[in-house]
């Protein structure tokens, strides 16, 4: 299987917008996914952009059923650790299920932290939901820790009127 | 108790330095801070800047017993969601212990979130160690959830020789 991986553009934004709903799906989220390609696109190809993508492709001749040959992304932005210094953050890793055990989603992976080590980032972090063995076990599997685990990290978030109420308090 | 919070400029860096120590200190991982105000400064106030922060400063008579007028800060950076759009991320929330109790925290927190809704975030996001009860008891007070106990989301991370691995694997 040839592929190729290379950064996204903002006409990937369309198949951006697919396979996340894809994702989402595999995820048991779906109705949860409230954005479009012109929200990505708006975001990740401003001034000072919020994310940054790479895609997988395949050439026309091995083409999805559904005639796709974007087949896998991963997005990514970088975050800050105060003890470390800069960090890699992979948001979404996804390779549509007819592509996958090909090696395209390591590839994809491979590439990100290629691509934070170039801007001198010391980690590469994502989360997984702990059902998911399947993905957990690949990154344990590559040498990462799972630190929620490890040292009891927990993920905290405010939204809707929590954040509303939480804004409105500032002084 | 009089405070003032407001954004953070490269001169306080020294300070942020101080104060991450001091957090470090207490969540048990003095020796994991391998960061100082030179790192903070480069990236922080770039071209393209990998943090920000808000300082809660004092008026010259409150300063604390070994003199500091800069009691606490919040430091934050932009993610993204690929399901929602974007988010406000909170690395770190510090008050000095001499000033904690007024209002400092937050205030510190509010104004992150007033700032991420300023910037169209849907999601304020943070970690927090699960020994840290008065936090976590903090947060969730403020309508915050916890998705790790709710939906199973682990924090996974590689670096070092692991990081440096993958990122040799890229095609």
């Amino acid at each position: 299987m040839k592929f190729t991986i290379r950064e996204g553009k903002p006409e990937d934004c369309k198949d951006i917008e697919r396979m996340i709903m894809e994702l989402a799906v595999y995820e048991k989220m779906p109705d949860q996914v409230k954005i479009s390609h012109k929200e990505l696109e708006r975001d990740g190809f401003g001034p000072n952009p919020y994310y940054k993508f790479l895609v997988a492709e395949v050439p026309e001749e091995q083409k999805s059923k559904d005639g796709y040959t974007k087949v896998g992304y991963a997005l990514f932005f970088y975050t800050y650790s105060t003890w470390k210094g800069r960090v890699v953050y992979m948001e979404d890793l996804y390779v549509m299920p007819e592509y996958r055990g090909k090696g395209i989603g390591k590839a994809l992976m491979a590439n990100v932290a290629k691509v934070g080590k170039e801007k001198e980032c010391v980690r590469l972090q994502l989360s997984v939901l702990d059902w998911n063995k399947p993905s957990l076990e690949f990154y344990l599997a590559k040498g990462a820790e799972d630190l929620t685990a490890k040292e009891g990290w927990h993920h905290i978030r405010f939204h809707g009127e929590a954040l509303n109420n939480l804004a409105q308090e500032a002084p």
